[in-house]
């Protein structure tokens, strides 16, 4: 089959899976591909009420409509119901569309509730093996020279439902939920250390949060020299609570909890503190009782997330299958799609700008037959490093280890149009 | 002087200017700089009482913390207290930081107030020189295939408070308030436009928003037919109401109010409607009393965000000049700064990604000596327009013209660090 000769609307790959070239050149003949809109001969124009009278005025801080109140983060019982601040709030990716994750809906991961930190009186401490320990208030912060990325973090927890040995039925906030990007403005940390004065004995610091549980991770100096922020600003505005106010790390490509929120302390050592968030958790643990210890960079991913479970297909006819795409080791080359469980592929279009250590949004047409079809999406990153089957995931590593899952994940679409989460 | 053999914490021009090599090479000694981070020998840590017990549990939608709640929009009485929603909220840019407007911060500008929309009820029709007229529901929309862009809007009446003839001792939000940059998604209006079947004698479109005031702007075809998109969403959420909810256009780079709000019809016409909001408005009056119509693309232009007044300097030494560039010809190619009232100029580091018709960050580092310092910024696009000054832009066009202003703004700092809005 010469593709070169293909008309845009043609498929590409089996069950339904068109040229991403329809974008850029056109040649949806929606109508005839099953999409919705009717003539205007068919449907008076009504003159609504609210077209009739003036509406609201200004608000100082505005929020969403009220017909969207279902658009919020999913929030799994506590553990312990005593300790209601432990755990995650989801951010439902499904209901959402571009790469940037507006701040009231950023998941938020914390060990003990969200502190109420009044910033004129928080400090943040540099010392350890520096020359010079130094306290930082907020206001001072505010004077050194920033720098503003638009970046991914994910809790190095995210998607291991999918560990489970039979796939649950649950959907993308659950699944793969804990996953945001934001545009983060801040002080490199680099600058902060540079007046400090690094013994040349250091060569890892820990980061501590002012929750009450100190949660602390270990980072290595290179990467602290290299790219980490002190941050500020989320999406423009000061940082959130749930995410750090008033000052959070920004270690980006790295495993969520090393973006330390509430940032307190930072102690230059010669090694690792080995913390209880970095031996009893945030440690892989593999098939053969071993574990690994200190696995940074987030590995390269992709999810599907429209259509997507809760998001019934209501006719056949012409769908964008739309995502996310990530890695903590550079920046997406290439997204495959595939709507026969991984049997033919065919790339999506990548929506600019693509940056490192930042999500990409990834779209491929797709004409739905109205029959079963299993969705899938495959990235490959910078360094070469493609996503793997599931299969080949836990065959590397069991079904044991909670954290960095990065496999293949698929959604079943079946004769009604619901999507599943399964296995394929 | 031979700038190539300076060290980057030298000026690079009068008054303070230093290289912006400096963000890149590091030498900011920040103590001798003046910063006043201090040895945490001299300030004993502090446990405060937000560490020692458990925070607060997970919410659905987050908010910014308590203790920023004087980060919202300006809101200037009405100019008739019986239209309320008549006027706009205004974004307080010097309070932010990035590219982003969080969508809670977004400048509104209404002309009837914000209408309550219901979506289901909510209709899009296209309709005039057409083969086929069509009627979109909101969830038909999203069925056709969306394309993402980080783009900004401008109000036309931007920064016109910089045509009294006396400087005003107005800020940023007052000034330049009304220009705000958002993650836009939604369906490119062409594709929509080739399945209507657009009518070979179709120049023009009406776009008509769904508010009381059933706001109406022309807009040339091959504009819709380019980059046009029919957003349905703002920062990866559901649009705002006050941007537009459910459905509203985004017109790359042209003036604030053809990208339509609250969208409802579209009618493809020979010529342009002459609508009430681009002939008793948003026409640029010249000395001569004639005036231009349908100056559509937001010419280059930059502001200095902080320093800023409200943001008073405690004490000389180094500071960051930050601010925004942007232009709706193209992407912005360099950005000067002057801390001598535009006397002599030193270029500033633009912070990528540095995308067409977006905002660019730039920032550029100050050393300030205690004196009178004038700051200003000067951008120059992609296609080598530069911002004019004041008084070149005055000549043009006199003190008449309320809209597209463009020229370099000015803010003085005086030797107590207070910072105003000055002509210079």
């Amino acid at each position: 089959m010469d593709r070169k000769n293909q008309g845009p609307a043609e498929p590409v790959a089996s069950n339904g899976i068109l040229s991403r070239r329809l974008f850029l050149e056109g040649g949806l003949v929606a109508g005839a591909a099953g999409i919705s809109a009717s003539s205007a001969a068919a449907e008076p124009l009504v003159v609504q009420s609210w077209m009739k009278t003036p509406g609201a005025g200004f608000a100082g801080y505005g929020q969403p409509s009220r017909f969207e109140e279902k658009t919020v983060r999913l929030i799994p019982p506590p553990p312990n119901p005593a300790t209601e601040g432990v755990g995650a709030a989801r951010t439902p990716l499904h209901l959402l569309d571009g790469i940037i994750t507006p701040s009231g809906l950023h998941f938020e991961r914390s060990h003990s509730g969200i502190p109420d930190i009044d910033p004129d009186q928080h400090r943040l401490v540099i010392h350890g093996l520096v020359r010079r320990p130094l306290v930082f208030t907020v206001e001072a912060l505010h004077r050194y020279p920033m720098e503003s990325r638009i970046a991914f973090i994910e809790c190095a927890g995210n998607s291991q439902a999918l560990n489970a040995p039979q796939a649950l039925p649950l959907g993308v906030a659950a699944i793969h939920g804990v996953f945001s990007c934001a545009e983060w403005t801040g002080v490199k940390l680099s600058t902060l250390l540079d007046e400090a004065g690094v013994d040349p004995s250091a060569q890892w610091l820990i980061a501590e949060g002012a929750d009450a549980a100190s949660m602390s991770r270990s980072i290595p100096l290179s990467k602290a020299m290299d790219d980490t922020l002190v941050c500020l600003y989320q999406n423009g505005e000061r940082v959130r609570p749930s995410n750090g106010y008033p000052v959070r790390l920004l270690v980006p490509g790295f495993e969520g909890n090393l973006n330390v929120k509430w940032l307190r302390r930072l102690k230059l050592t010669t090694g690792p503190a080995m913390s209880k968030d970095e031996t009893s958790k945030y440690t892989i643990l593999l098939k053969d009782e071993k574990a690994w210890q200190f696995v940074f960079p987030i590995e390269v991913k992709s999810i599907v997330t429209r259509p997507a479970p809760g998001l019934p297909l209501k006719a056949p006819g012409f769908y964008e299958i739309s995502g996310l795409a990530w890695s903590g080791n550079g920046s997406i080359r290439e997204v495959d799609v595939s709507a026969d469980g991984g049997k033919s592929w065919a790339p999506a279009a990548l929506q600019s700008p693509i940056l490192p250590k930042a999500p990409v949004r990834f779209r491929a047409p797709w004409q739905w037959n109205g029959g079963t079809a299993i969705l899938q999406s495959r990235a490959t990153d910078s360094t070469g490093m493609v996503q793997p089957t599931r299969a080949a995931f836990v065959a590397e590593r069991g079904l044991r280890g909670v954290y960095h899952y990065n496999a293949i994940a698929s959604w079943r679409i079946d004769e009604k149009g619901e999507v599943v989460n399964v296995y394929a």
